[in-house]
């Protein structure tokens, strides 16, 4: 088969101008990007039509190693819409630079289910992450300007949370020290994370407009100051320019799939320590002009369908009509304890065994209140027993199943998928969004709900360092915010390791990290990598430009 | 009068494809970003036009901390010579946004002598900065990824030379130490300069095209192996990568001024550790389609204008037709000892003896070849009596005189200037530059000419390490490029505080920098900062979006 950006330099697009109209935006409201991309003014959304269009989120089982191609099947579900006549729009993260150029080397779909132009979504794009980098280390500079020019005062920060961004892998940046030498600030201990775990991103994608921006960029909390008062950017003064430097980022993106219909991409927060959503002004926007709007959250069901629900869903009253949960047989296999290296060939025993991961994902799914669609994401070497038998496993519970082709064929590989969703949502949407926890739990109460219930966790522990965090927030406003809990996405656990499902295991918080502008609390479960390293053979190598072609993305 | 920002609102824009087509560019040929912005690709270059257009640069005293307005005269020249029915196109650097955050809230023009949209074009603009920030550090992260991996074994790097850049203006990050903690890399003393001073963005502004792009990224010096052996982004096999990050960046962008012309704004290398100047591509881009071309050079003529001949001219073979020398009355002043408080009353003797300043550096540009026509800047305090003085001491030379009045007019106070700039063209056009030094000059003659002849130092000394890695480039074929001196704009010697002409003076090199991509030698003398640092009150704080626009950029 072609690679991903063979497909795509083989697709014929159309102007985005054009993509606009076709699904009712008037062509000269929005703003280009060259000819194939744009920004939506944000002003476009149309709240009566957002109540009455159909959210379909797409999930996954806990991802494996092996993939599971969740983007690939949220696209494809759009084309598959689009071929049996309904109006879908797909609105999706954008992809992060840092992993592209390490181990990646593209996040915009697959195969025949892309989003386009890939190239250009997978570089700058519409420099949304740029200027989220950019606003956050200017944020940095003048903090650290405020520092070196208040020590010594009784205005003194002793406690800095704010750190800076790069959207680049490198793990060098991690842990530093800043300000050495003579007339150079004051010496910190800091470091950087990737741009998507920016505050300023997760910010990004839940203010609701420019107001609600700067409401939020004036709360963010950057430290303490000697008199253990919170010190914010509205004690800098600065949430303004800050606001000026995201004004065109907070508008959503509008580029085209491989069917040329609409797509929207816009945002792109971390899916462990934010909330690993679109943004959702893309959503809402795709909403108002789309009759079926395709979203995805990060990682498998447990962490991003929950903070789906959990943050994104209860801070902006969407109300998801359906969730589709992808598996693979590769990825059950693995779950069912198949060894990686052959979890290509049949082992049916290996299969049923992992069935129990995607068992507990749609237990947690139907205490939501969701009606779920499984969509069986094929690859080539899957077998017709294989399938028969995640079906047979969901006819049994009276879930419905379809098979997932449009990596290898497109929307038309789509249409079982398609006509399952379309059936569930008009004849058994799902209810109305139960939370995990009501918004005046303790936090502690939050997270403990979330371990329990979700995870599967007996008990919780917190680390000295986390109680003390949360004896301050409890007394306070912030314990009205949800919680995000930051923990690996290979296991339900905290265990990377721990394949299947976890059972009666004992899950530690050992920090916990205020996101007051991106309103909510931050609890960390294990080590969490804010910035990611490069492999021994990175993906730059590989990439080019040939005769004025990139090569090298997929 | 009113603020730059307000004049720039009250102006009605016209649409950049209309601009396009007006200076005969076919409006489907360029790439928007947004309506008022456009990137006009590399290949609509058109050599034989290009080989017809009158360059003209525009350059000025010895800058002190008045400001001259080199910028705003440069519009100003543009704005008067289409008034008097010339074709004629601007072509300036881009702003840095570090600087607009910090003091200067602004760098596009001013008054009624802007490029507009200016609140875009001092933000993100379209992404050049960016791209090259992000160029830049990806290959700081695989060169201290290659370093992780390497270390222990015989290809170990010994010395890294290649830091990592942001556009902020931040103290703290001059000097840090990365790498630090289990895991995360070696650790390193570094530091990060500010994006105008990344050597991308001098390569950037001198590349002829993608392929010439490509091959300097290769040639990118990063270090020295364990065996001396240099070390470069050839070695490290991702100047493919690097390319394709700016492969965008590379293209011209089109704006318009207060009075709709074309203006290209492209490009902004640091004046003192690069060549400051926009780039080669613009200049090019816009003499294509311009009869009359006005670009400029950072600094005073001693450093942007000799870069602009000996660096740029030197290496695309462009041939200035003449050079505008902005002088005000203000700076003037300032150079004959007047004290800075009271530069703004008339004061006849420090005008005078400020003179002595424009002198040396028309007597430098003669040396070069060129017809000058001086421009008095004028400001509204500034007394006939001292207008007449300066256009007296031009006559008694026999070098053009005009007053600009731009700034407050726009082109209509422009026309004296854009006259005298036709006659001296159509009359008594520039020689063919005359360098002020060959290519086989060694290293350290090409520093000693500019030195002794544009500078007038009596001699020329340098520390042991510079002359260690002067040793190390004389024998190699690195000694034919050009030298870029890096030294304080605010004096003709290395000591800002010698204001006026400084005489027999002793020039210190501190050290040198290869700048193999770019293509040039820096020597630095005295303490050059590469990254700025925020004021007490910085201009981030006057920045806001209020009912949707921009405020504070000035």
């Amino acid at each position: 088969m072609k690679s991903d950006i063979q497909i795509a330099r083989e697709t014929p697009l159309k102007k985005v101008k054009e993509i606009a109209e076709r699904i009712g935006i008037e062509r000269d409201a929005i703003h280009n990007y060259g000819p194939y991309m744009a920004k939506v003014p944000l002003r476009l959304k149309k709240e009566e039509k957002i109540d009455r269009s159909n959210l379909v989120l797409v999930t996954a089982i806990t991802p494996t190693k092996a993939g599971i191609g969740k983007t690939t099947v949220s696209i494809g579900l759009a084309l598959g819409l689009n071929r049996i006549g309904k109006k879908a729009i797909v609105a999706l993260r954008e992809p992060s630079l840092g992993p592209v150029f390490g181990m990646k080397g593209g996040a915009a779909g697959g195969g025949y289910a892309q989003v386009l132009p890939m190239e250009n979504i997978n570089l700058h794009f519409t420099g949304d992450f740029h200027a989220v980098t950019s606003a956050h280390n200017t944020i940095s500079a003048l903090l650290d300007n405020y520092i070196y020019r208040v020590q010594g005062t009784p205005r003194e920060i002793k406690e800095v949370l704010w750190k800076r961004v790069l959207d680049v892998n490198d793990r060098s940046l991690r842990y530093i020290v800043t300000g050495l030498g003579p007339g150079n600030g004051v010496p910190l201990e800091s470091g950087f994370d990737i741009t998507a775990a920016s505050e300023l991103m997760a910010i990004l994608c839940l203010a609701e407009d420019e107001q609600d921006l700067r409401r939020r960029i004036d709360n963010i909390l950057l430290g303490y100051t000697r008199e253990d008062k919170p010190f914010t950017v509205k004690d800098l003064g600065v949430a303004g320019a800050i606001t000026v430097l995201m004004k065109d980022a907070i508008h959503p993106n509008l580029v085209q799939t491989t069917e040329n219909t609409a797509a929207f991409v816009h945002g792109g927060p971390f899916a462990n320590i934010a909330h690993g959503c679109n943004s959702v002004s893309a959503t809402k926007m795709a909403m108002s002009y789309g009759d079926y709007v395709i979203t995805e959250a990060g990682f498998g069901a447990d962490l991003g369908a929950e903070k789906f629900f959990n943050i994104k869903c209860r801070k902006s009253g969407l109300q998801p009509k359906l969730t589709v949960i992808v598996v693979t047989a590769q990825g059950l296999k693995m779950h069912g304890g198949t060894p990686e290296k052959a979890i290509r060939q049949p082992d049916m025993a290996g299969l049923v065994k992992g069935l129990e991961n995607l068992s507990k994902h749609l237990e947690n799914l139907a205490a939501f209140g969701q009606t779920v669609v499984v969509a069986f994401n094929r690859y080539g070497f899957d077998t017709d027993d294989e399938i028969g038998t995640v079906a047979e496993f969901c006819r049994q519970r009276g879930i419905r199943f379809a098979v997932n082709n449009a990596f290898t064929e497109g929307g038309k590989g789509a249409v079982e998928l398609a006509n399952a969703v379309v059936d569930a949502i008009e004849n058994e949407p799902s209810q109305p969004l139960r939370f995990t926890y009501p918004d005046d739990d303790s936090i502690r109460t939050k997270i403990e709900k979330v371990a329990l219930n979700v995870y599967g966790a007996r008990d919780v522990v917190f680390s000295e360092k986390a109680l003390r965090r949360l004896n301050r927030i409890e007394q306070s406003p912030l314990s009205a915010f949800p919680v995000c809990i930051a923990k690996t996405q290979f296991s339900f656990s905290a265990d990377p390791n721990e394949y299947g499902v976890a059972r009666d295991f004992r899950f530690k918080i050992n920090d916990i990290v205020i996101n007051q502008g991106a309103e909510f609390i931050v609890a960390i479960a294990g080590e969490m990598m804010r910035m990611p390293g490069l492999p021994a053979d990175p993906q730059a190598r590989r990439i080019d430009l040939v005769d004025g072609k990139v090569e090298g993305l997929s």
